[in-house]
């Protein structure tokens, strides 16, 4: 029983691991989707929405099972719980990976993204992915200090979200409104996405530690 | 035993609907706060934040002790687990009226919202407000009719998001860059509320008749 118990406690983590890769990969392509007005991976993008809503189907039969089968109870029940929620934030992450490919589509054959900010742009989609790599190895090794390292990865991410707007906002921008508004909404997807990611450490953490590192402290508009 | 499980499940129902009481009333003074650049009232708003978290725990440590002490399985147990991604719907309603709240503070004494775009910031905040008393609802009331009509009234909500994408898009608008960048993060701060109301309503669809009614739908970024 208890070694079943850990075998299925494993496959969970390894499902959570999957669905981190899809959602790296997926920021990847549409990062380069939205910088290079490129339908054809834009849309391979958003294929892979079945992808992700089918690992997270498997990971939550796996939890039910557990919590029906095994009844757990202490950490190993927060453990299954914390697995439920951890698998929703990486969904997210991938949903919000096939808005920016959306927007990709949506402005085809124009580009969303005007070349004063592809630098900006660029660097949120390494981030971000960065970020999601970084979460399927935490939910692999259970590594503290790796998880910890990601909240200033974070900081970055919300820093790069900040010169966006102030770009935006600068009188020296020449692209108009409807740039700006599509880029403030990329920027907040890009910024949501690496929330995601290190609410997933920040739950490793705690069941790893019992520690809780801080809720959701994000900036929410243009400062 | 049967009883203190049934107790236990409609103090989870309970501490739900106040959730969404909560939410609905941070949305209804955030929407009068940055519609009235009202400073005080958006500083009001942000301090329900430790209410909203307070409530949250409460709920979580009850679905807790459920899954611990009752080992309930089979639709008991989804009704449980349903509880804990309910509640975090709810919370992250709360934190979605918060960021509207905190851009009236941050362009205090100016407005964040143009007399052109008045009307449908406050149409965005009605149906919020409604949404999230419905959603209260239907937690108590287990109404699955009630819930099936949010759906249409969500519909409303992603309309006036792109009726507002319109007016920014328009070759009339006159406000410039920085409102049209404040504003495109408030509506979708409004849709996405409108979204997690939802979402708590197809949750209680799903317990009360087993039929999944659909998933994150809404569009992502102006049309």
């Amino acid at each position: 029983m208890r070694q079943a118990y850990h075998i299925s406690l494993s496959n969970l983590s390894e499902l959570g691991a999957r669905m981190c890769g899809v959602a790296s990969a997926c920021l990847r392509d549409a990062t380069v989707a939205v910088l290079e007005a490129d339908l054809s991976l834009a849309e391979q993008v958003m294929a892979r929405d079945v992808e992700l809503d089918e690992l997270r189907a498997q990971a939550e039969a796996q939890a039910f099972d557990l919590l029906a089968l095994q009844a757990p109870v202490a950490s190993d029940l927060r453990t299954v719980v914390s697995a439920l929620w951890i698998v929703a934030d990486l969904q997210r992450m991938g949903a919000l990976a096939m808005h920016i490919a959306k927007a990709a589509r949506r402005r085809h054959p124009q580009h969303v993204v005007p070349v004063t900010v592809r630098t900006m742009v660029e660097r949120m989609g390494s981030v971000g992915v960065h970020l999601a790599d970084q979460a399927g190895t935490v939910l692999m090794s259970r590594d503290v200090q790796l998880a910890r390292s990601m909240e200033a990865e974070d900081d970055l991410m919300d820093g790069l979200q900040q010169d966006m707007y102030q770009a935006m906002l600068d009188p020296s921008w020449s692209a108009g409104v409807a740039p700006a508004v599509d880029l403030a909404l990329l920027a907040r997807f890009y910024e949501r996405f690496g929330d995601h990611a290190v609410a997933v450490a920040r739950r490793v953490v705690f069941l790893v530690t019992g520690e809780n590192i801080g809720g959701d402290t994000t900036p929410s508009i243009p400062v």
